[in-house]
């Protein structure tokens, strides 16, 4: 039996418990916050009830809550732990801190993992005696919804804890992506930064709406990444496959690369194109709900997309 | 009742027939070479047949085929057509040829349009007498699975022959999207070049596997982005919206995008690496096999979305 303990039972934490729950491990649960523990509960029965709905509840969605304690004392949840995913706020001398209490905490063998985004492992676990057990495991919000995790480790990782913790989040059904060493923004939102430059020019410049922006994506790129990634997706798109593809298109992608928008795209008059987009979208009128739609649309994909793995299994 | 002329039958020609027939209109095709025109009726029931196991070969799959008229003579498909599509070979020599006798020989009514994806429209049709009714409208390959198009006009282009091409591939089920002014790779290209550069830097250095490049996005950034777009995404991760979310991570996002990957990312060597990589793929020996199963997972997921849709309507 795999146990886990969560440190910090915010937005991530809590979708973590429910992850490593749902895959049948011993979730334990703790938060600085009593306010945050007393909140989770119902926090994680309405995520039962929501992913059950699409049959991505796990094998036992009444049992799921059972398999999880809630713990005011951060000694209590370690105690027996095989991994620790800490998912506190992302401020450098809140994670130093932490980190230093779960390092003393945590029994030796355990694998301490970090939820943080954009902050790199060296930069609160250098210092630490346990830093071998120490990485980066970075979710995309919300992890119950999106399999993938980034698994980041710093110089001074051992290996083999990449290795435990790869292992325990695969069998925890979430897709994770190594890293062989350290870089800032990871893959994920490396990847998103230069999207988000380039989309927020092409609106601040007049050349598309911020509608025809997301429909480029939502009805053109994004049909194929969301199912192959952009390297399958290039190796089927010239008759001899990756280097038939980069010898025909190469040049103009790399011109195109080349005049690509960079930081100075992160403009204010950007920012508030786009916001007065999104405030005139009727059937959206708050926030929570229309987050609420999105987690419902990712648990149908992800559904959809499960099913079709297996036939092609 | 809509009619629409092809000229230029390969693989794109042929699947806008199919996109255009199976939205009820009358399709007149061409093309220069009689082999690709005796190979096409075949084309089109196998289109056919794949689609409809979808729920997406039309109202009535069995006159789909009855909808299309097949032509040696490029005069009599443009007779009477209200838009015409040309799809022929990415060369401007022959773009300026083929769109010299299209301008001379269509009536003055119709709208000429070019699926070309790395040419604009006043590359070659500047000089014609009737360059106001030409533009680009650029496909994803394969259209009839993927929606999206992008209208493209030059600066001689009259905006009401983008409003006329708009509602045609409207009506056609296509998602069309504007620009207001030609711009080198249009919007999808554009986005596409600076993923792949950065994608190809991350994969040559060494830092992220092929597949994990791939499980990034597939698994990750590719779920949202399939049914929302890079924008509306970030208008939901932060509480108060888009101005809230560049204030929050646009720091973060702007360094990563000012040390993002360029032109010179696009190396024989990264080439190398992930053409490496799908040799390799044992369950996908050709890439005919491999096409075919990349446009059944297209067509399910064209399905799924729009039963979603549906169902936020």
């Amino acid at each position: 039996m795999t146990r886990i303990a969560i440190a910090g039972a915010g937005l991530i934490g809590r979708a973590w418990s429910f992850v490593f729950a749902r895959a049948g491990m011993e979730v334990a649960v703790w938060d600085a916050n009593s306010e945050v523990l007393d909140a989770f509960p119902a926090a994680i029965a309405a995520m039962v009830d929501m992913t059950a709905a699409h049959g991505r509840a796990g094998n036992d969605p009444a049992d799921l809550a059972s398999r999880i304690s809630i713990h005011s004392s951060l000694e209590e949840v370690l105690a027996d732990a095989d991994l620790v995913q800490e998912s506190g706020p992302e401020k450098l001398d809140i994670k130093k801190r932490i980190f230093a209490d779960l390092d003393r905490l945590t029994p030796p063998a355990a694998v301490i993992a970090s939820s943080s985004t954009a902050l790199m492992v060296s930069q609160y676990a250098s210092e630490l005696p346990g830093r071998a057990r120490c990485l980066v495991a970075h979710p995309v919000n919300p992890p119950h919804l999106v399999p993938v995790v980034e698994l980041s480790p710093g110089e001074f990782t051992d290996p083999e804890t990449v290795d435990r913790a790869e292992a325990i989040y695969r069998e925890a059904g979430q897709v994770p992506v190594r890293l062989t060493r350290e870089i800032d923004g990871f893959i994920l939102n490396r990847l998103q930064a230069v999207v988000l430059a380039e989309s927020l020019r092409l609106i601040e410049e007049g050349i598309v709406t911020v509608d025809g922006l997301d429909d480029t994506i939502r009805h053109g790129l994004g049909r194929r990444w969301a199912f192959m990634g952009p390297m399958e997706t290039i190796s089927l798109n010239a008759p001899a496959g990756v280097a038939d593809y980069l010898e025909r298109y190469g040049p103009t992608m790399a011109r195109l690369a080349d005049d690509a928008a960079r930081g100075e795209a992160f403009t204010k008059e950007a920012a508030a194109k786009v916001e007065a987009h999104f405030a005139g979208v009727p059937d959206t009128a708050t926030s929570a709900s229309r987050q609420a739609w999105r987690d419902e649309e990712l648990a149908a994909l992800d559904r959809h997309l499960i099913d079709r793995r297996m036939r092609r299994d």
